[in-house]
């Protein structure tokens, strides 16, 4: 049986092919320029050649027609038909509080993400279309949605309330609901297993960062804390998101330039961050590129960013109490030493020690490593996330009837004997490569 | 010689009248509804009986020739007349990024602060109004402005920069201010004395919690970093100020309510913080008191400003390295064991350990104290802010031509004996009350 998984943003629909008997991927692809002129399908077989193919989808129901043909199709296909599809996991941004958990598609569920469009307004409609054209293209299997706040619905009030009118939250649910929470779910029950602990027993502190950018303090293996707030503004230093900054800073920027609130909500989301900062980049490569190169606002937009980090890091450490690891994941977070080691750097009082030589080995998206001093009090990890897997894991039970919240399921990643099929190819070209690689990686 | 202090608000103005030479404070004071029907000055003689007038004061002029009858009053006056008066040093809320220290006030310094006002509306004009009012008055002698953010000047770019597009710092000086700067230079250069360190050795954080509130890491005697931002809006939880949120939620609140920019402004600001989250305390010790008898909304606004400090301190705690101690001042921070207490839990693992008989013994505002345990690697210390003392000095030291930025000039509270006589006399009356406090106070 193979698990799809869609993830629809307003203009793209990204999807992924799973084998569940085989426990592999399949197929990975993105339709791109969904509703906009010349749209356009990239598609990702396992051991076969990449597929692009220009054909209009002027919704998103073409689009999940075109993913189909894909995967179908005789030559460049990976399945022989869509009976073989047994259920379809879709990534949704926004739950609001109503869901702490995966939860299976129905009028009422798509229902009650009608309601808290106005908390992702960008990314919310783009999520109901996508599951609306699923079910027509595909009516015959469960269409199971996955949302980035579920995991962060365990924080307490103190981390979650804001201190505003408290109406604020009784009528218009402001609070903070924190996303990236797949990632999160799928890094902290990883690290319990390299730490051998039960979930249960298990603080950490996880840095997803990649152009998106956001950190979860995760005490006795549930979310306590993320700095992502009622929308994914707040926090670090992102590709082209300012993070933190006091709420009074735009209005009075409002007033010197006469910008209106909706071109402020862009520039806060689009023009910010290191594209703020540098006035050019928001890929970090390029960043560090230029920094080393001398370039002033390059420096200055590495300084901050790590900073940013930094600070999450004292504050989750202060909260959470004894922490064991320290976690970085996504595209930076597993690629970037020079950030890792920046944000942690001075941290050795606190106990948080990095091992140089260890940290500048780990730039392999196919393993997991360790990176700090062996007498390090907290131990530092690079862990690749899986979200695709999560979603994946979650559509399969709840077709299956298996499923339930994370604190009663247990995911097949959290056996030890887990490994991910595709990474481990990665990995033994990696090793070819990079022989050190060797010693620096953690197999439970 | 005398030196008078002065801090106008937009409809109020505090004075305090000091004998330079016996070191002592002869008389504080307030007219308050300056601007408004039922102007009252409300003036504290040493040693006499208040004294209350009710007197009108159509603008800042009249309030201050109400202060300067009241302290040469043959029966409730202080002084014999005005020539006594050296100098003045007025409290001005922001001076920018144009001053690193206090200065005295002429011409052009005025015009710098009227081209700062946009940074400061609210503060600004009154504090203008102030100086010219009292320049009037008092033609003869030097008038020195004292800014809450000079002491800031020290932070790094890193700290002070927002992830926002470079030109709304370049043309709008939008970047981290801070303020309570007179407050963090007075009890940052105390720690260094209780500690028998130099300033520059020395590395402490700092948590100013009155009504407003606001936190200074103080690296090698330095501001290194402060929660307050381009206006005191950002960072703790105040008694009617929200602090750190999302900065998309007041656009969200504003779609969903209606509400203008002037309109949110005010939410964030006066209506929010303690009072947002209550629905009806700004004082901690109603707050307290409520939450202890059972109120939820209490407990919460209880629990969400000592997990915002607690975050702080951990924040910091990463951005400056070890460090050597903790200190509380201003209102809440030198008399509430309860919040002092809860701010700090957890953090043992961190090297932060209060002795929970020692911090409840700290209430006094008259003497130093030290509330950690003997075992605590950072030690945690009670200071009575004095930000009179310090604008007294700085319009003294002024006039005398002795005066420079902190880190090259030493102030009459560095000599290890330096006593405040007031405090003495207070402190002697707190021991008979509660021998034991004796046993927490620190004497240099």
């Amino acid at each position: 049986m193979v698990i799809l998984t869609l993830n629809c943003g307003s203009s793209s629909a990204k999807y992924q092919v799973y084998d569940w008997d085989n426990k592999d991927v399949l197929a990975t692809g993105v339709v791109e320029r969904v509703t906009q002129d010349g749209s356009v399908i990239t598609h990702k077989p396992k051991g076969k050649d990449k597929f692009v193919l220009e054909s209009p989808c002027p919704t998103h129901k073409e689009a999940i027609e075109l993913i189909l043909n894909a995967i179908t199709d005789k030559d460049h296909g990976v399945i022989s038909d869509m009976s073989v599809i047994g259920a379809v996991g879709h990534r949704v941004l926004h739950g609001g509080d109503k869901f702490t958990k995966s939860v299976k598609v129905t009028p009422e569920v798509l229902d009650t993400f009608r309601s808290v469009i106005g908390l992702g307004p960008l990314h919310m409609p783009a999520n109901i279309m996508g599951i609306e054209a699923a079910q027509k293209v595909l009516p015959n299997v469960p269409h199971v949605a996955v949302m980035d706040t579920a995991w962060h619905q365990t924080m307490p009030e103190s981390s979650f309330r804001y201190a505003i009118p408290k109406e604020w939250y009784e009528k218009y649910a402001a609070r903070r609901y924190g996303f990236h929470g797949t990632s999160f779910l799928y890094t902290a029950k990883r690290a319990s297993v390299l730490l051998h602990k039960a979930p249960k027993d298990t603080n950490v502190i996880i840095a997803h960062v990649g152009n998106g950018a956001s950190m979860c303090a995760v005490k006795n293996g549930c979310c306590y804390d993320t700095s992502m707030g009622i929308t994914p503004l707040e926090g670090l230093v992102m590709g082209t998101r300012s993070g933190d900054m006091d709420c009074a800073l735009p209005f009075y920027i409002m007033r010197q330039t006469g910008m209106s609130a909706d071109e402020m909500d862009t520039a806060m989301n689009k023009k910010s961050g290191l594209l703020g900062i540098t006035g050019k980049y928001t890929d970090r490569r390029d960043v560090e590129e230029n920094a080393a190169k001398g370039d002033k606002d390059c420096q200055l937009a590495v300084d901050m960013e790590c900073y940013r980090l930094k600070k999450y890091f004292g504050a989750y450490m202060a909260a959470i109490g004894p922490v064991d690891a320290i976690v970085y994941t996504a595209g930076v977070g597993e690629h970037s030493a020079t950030i890792r080691a920046k944000a942690l750097e001075g941290l050795e009082w606190l106990g948080v020690k990095i091992d140089p030589k260890k940290n500048a080995l780990a730039n392999t998206g196919n393993a997991e490593t360790c990176i700090s001093a062996d007498d390090s009090k907290v131990k530092v990890f690079v862990i690749p996330t899986d979200e695709e897997l999560v979603m994946t894991e979650d559509a399969y039970a709840i077709m299956n009837g298996t499923y339930d919240v994370h604190t009663n399921f247990t995911y097949s990643f959290q056996d030890p004997a887990y490994r991910n099929k595709a990474r481990e190819e990665g990995l033994k070209k990696d090793l070819e490569k990079h022989p050190d690689l060797a010693s620096i990686i953690v197999r439970p």
